[in-house]
């Protein structure tokens, strides 16, 4: 979009900078895109940007149209402690899948057929979602722990929503987290 | 592709067989397509149709251009039993899709674009694959915990080719399989 000189916040502002950062997210991943650089490609002060969405992972939330914010959810789950923790991840992560909103198949879809769409998401789930998981780990290599415990979850998300393979896609959600929840804890808390 | 006749094996009968084929499966799904309809459509006998590829399971891994026939791998790995099964497909599942010419981002787009290319890949690995692994199992719900299996290491293959996520994409095949083992295993035989 061309730099058209600095707007006033109007109705048309908001969507000029989610397009804006759909833009410099797809040109420059999510590490390389900046709130300066979406605000200049918007034609919009900064400060508007964070007056609408407070910072880059919250766009990038909207931008992906993520009914939930990682960023929020994540500290939540991570509050109580390791203990427990594969059964807290587990329960949320299909709660929030099982959501009609959530979109599962065109976010895989765009992964699968664009480079620069799985780098985006890849740095966005590796600071934002697995970051935080593997700084609560005492671990030697913890960021090998979250991304493990992240791949069950996600390769049951695939099962469930993608592939539909039975019996995973049509369970019950909860005993689908139960039988799920010791293999993430055993990720994240070897014995 | 319209009926012509009966040809002779010719050169050009495998590459008709095989558009047929792509056409049946895509059109009724992996259990509803049958050899002689694949041959019929593809003008020729039945007994041509097995004479180059064997049966239907091996027509379906040659219009995937899969390297490997799971119907040929599972039963090797499953001989030796229950102990150590999540070692062995945890690794032979890595050696594979290692290899360059494994079509897992292709296969995954369509499947993430198509749902009937869904539709017959889950079909494909329900009956050939997890089907197999499952009646090796002694447990309650054996096609469930096959399933489970199956989804920690379609999981890992989404994060290792597909999201490409640190340290999952760069890491050492075998150190990658002696992480996820164990959790196959306990999907496998749960204590």
């Amino acid at each position: 979009m061309a730099r058209t000189g600095r707007r006033a916040g109007s109705s048309g502002s908001r969507e000029a900078i989610l397009a804006a950062a759909r833009d410099r997210f797809a040109q420059e991943g999510y590490d390389g895109a900046t709130v300066r650089g979406i605000a200049a490609a918007a034609g919009v002060d900064p400060a508007l940007v964070r007056h609408y969405f407070g910072g880059k992972e919250q766009l990038f939330v909207a931008v992906l149209e993520l009914p939930i914010d990682p960023a929020k959810i994540v500290p939540q789950l991570l509050a109580p402690g390791i203990d427990g923790l594969g059964e807290r991840l587990a329960h949320f992560f299909l709660e929030t899948w099982d959501r009609d909103d959530m979109p599962f198949v065109a976010l895989l879809r765009s992964v699968t057929t664009n480079d620069r769409a799985a780098a985006m998401l890849r740095e966005f789930i590796s600071r934002e979602v697995l970051g935080q998981i593997a700084s609560s780990l005492k671990l030697p290599e913890p960021q090998l722990h979250a991304a493990l415990a992240g791949s069950q979850l996600v390769g049951v998300a695939l099962m469930r929503y993608v592939i539909r393979l039975e019996p995973i896609a049509s369970m019950d959600r909860d005993e689908l987290a139960k039988m799920i929840a010791p293999v993430i804890q055993r990720h994240l808390s070897p014995s």
